[in-house]
Formats: C-alpha cells, structure tokens, sequence
C-alpha cells in the first residue's frame, strides 16, 4: 500500500475542541532507518507492528505495510524497542470529507503538535481548519523515527 | 516466547537421505542489529515476519516473535531489506524425538551449512545424527543476519 500524506504544525489548541475521538498512543521503533523503519504501536486495547519505507522525491508517498496484533505483544516488543519511546495524545478531527490526525505529544518532544491528512491522490484538495499551520510535509525531523532520535526538546537548546 | 537453539556445523551430507521433507527459503533483514533484529522470510508459499532480541550470555536463550503473512506481502517487504537477501534450502531431520533444521546457503553463502535444533529446555539432551560437526551456538558469524553483512564467502578470502 502506498501512504499519501500532507503534514502540518497548528497555530492554535481549537482543534480539541471540535475532535470527535482521541486515543493515547506508545510507540517505538524496531529501526529508525527511512529506507525501513520499523514501529510498534500500543494504544489503548490495541497493538500494531508497521513497516513504511522511503519516502518518494515529492516528500508525500511512501511504502507502508502495517499488521494489527495484540496489545500484550506490542508491549512486550517496545521492551526491546531503541531507546526514544514516543508517547502523544492523538485528536481524531473531520474536515469536509477527510481526517486529520492532530498528533500533541509528550515527555521528550512536549510542546510539538503535528496535524495529519491522509489523500487519495496527491493533488486532492481539502478544507483547511482554521487552526491549521505551515507545512512540514516531506521534512524528516519532523517523521515520529526522528523524534524517537532528536526530540523536539532538543532543537530547542541549540 | 524464549527460543533456545543449539547450532553445528556438519561433517557431510548424509543428512539428505535422512531428511523427510525440505524447504526453499529465501529471507532479508529490515534489521540485523542483535538487539532487535527484524527478518522477513519467504518460503514456497508462506511469509513470515519475526522479532528477535539478544541472546542472553550463555548465548542459547532469544526473545522471539513471529507472525505468518501472506507470500506477496513477503515479497513485498524484501524488496526494502538491507542489502544481502539469503537464499537456502531447508532439510527437515529427525533424530530421536527431537528435529534438526539443516540449512545448506547458496549464493554468497555457498559452502555453508548450519544444522540447528530447538529444545525446551537449556541443558535437554538429544541424539546426535552421525553428521552432526562442531558446535556453534552463540557465535555472531553464523547468525543468519550476520551472513547477511558478512556472508560465508567473504570469510575465505581473510
């Protein structure tokens, strides 16, 4: 499955209040390489092991091939995880037809919020939200591998 | 689940005639560190994708997951392994009421044979097949992950 995805930071918290669903989520990586990075993902009651290669020139699709499994595996494989685990509350949030996935996260990398749509085709248009920010599609420090490595906290300090 | 193995080197080729059935089995590495490493294996029509930790110190005890996927899914996901796919025909043994796996590699690995045994228990005795060479077991240059970086011809040439 190709992923096609646009990423984007958000210049206001309004987007909890019109989120429909929100989900905790862990998450570590198996290997944080683009060419194949590897993560496990526990949320709540679920558990998920995903694969997703490198990213096209254009910065939008990427290979992706995920498997849901159960949520005692997912723990017992972020045990073995590198170091970096990612914790963030995730805001489930309709915009016209489609979903953002607005993304606050914690411990390491507070403070960064990112906002994800997933499309169809890469052209699609979609209805901005009014606390939609800029673009940061395609920009690898900003990949959740990344953060695992280099959080958020410290491109601050430099 | 823990894995213990035992692995050795064989003396000759008898084990063919012995063997009840035998495997083609091609498998890369979405990640070939020890601590966790990540492979994709492809036989005549089953996929698999497995999880490995460390080896604990007396070198026969791994953490391990494993999870079937469909054939094409394999396929898929070698294509984005490191470099060093291994190709290898499988000889399934019995000897007593254990099975030796015996692995004769192809292609960089040509020359190579590895049989290996599971057991329940560290210190289970077993019957040794006449076949049966030296000892391996927990010896980094004979993982299978390794041969993917350093494979059994490159070694000839030190």
């Amino acid at each position: 499955m190709l992923e096609i995805e646009r990423k984007f930071l958000v210049k206001s918290d309004t987007y909890r209040k019109e989120a429909y669903d929100q989900i905790e989520i862990i998450q570590g990586f198996l290997n944080t390489d683009p060419e194949r990075t590897v993560r496990v993902r526990r949320t709540g009651t679920k558990g998920y092991i995903t694969v997703k290669g490198l990213t096209d020139s254009d910065g939008t699709t990427r290979f992706e091939w995920e498997r849901e499994i159960p949520h005692q595996e997912a723990s017992r494989l972020l045990e073995i995880c590198e170091k970096g685990v990612i914790r963030k509350m995730r805001y489930l949030v309709k915009s016209g037809k489609h979903l953002f996935e607005v993304d606050e996260f914690y411990d390491e990398n507070e403070g960064l919020v990112i906002a994800e749509i997933e499309l169809q085709k890469v052209n699609e248009t979609f209805v901005k939200p009014s606390w939609l920010g800029i673009e940061v599609t395609g920009n690898p420090k900003y990949y959740n591998s990344q953060l695992s490595i280099n959080p958020y906290q410290s491109w601050r300090k430099k």
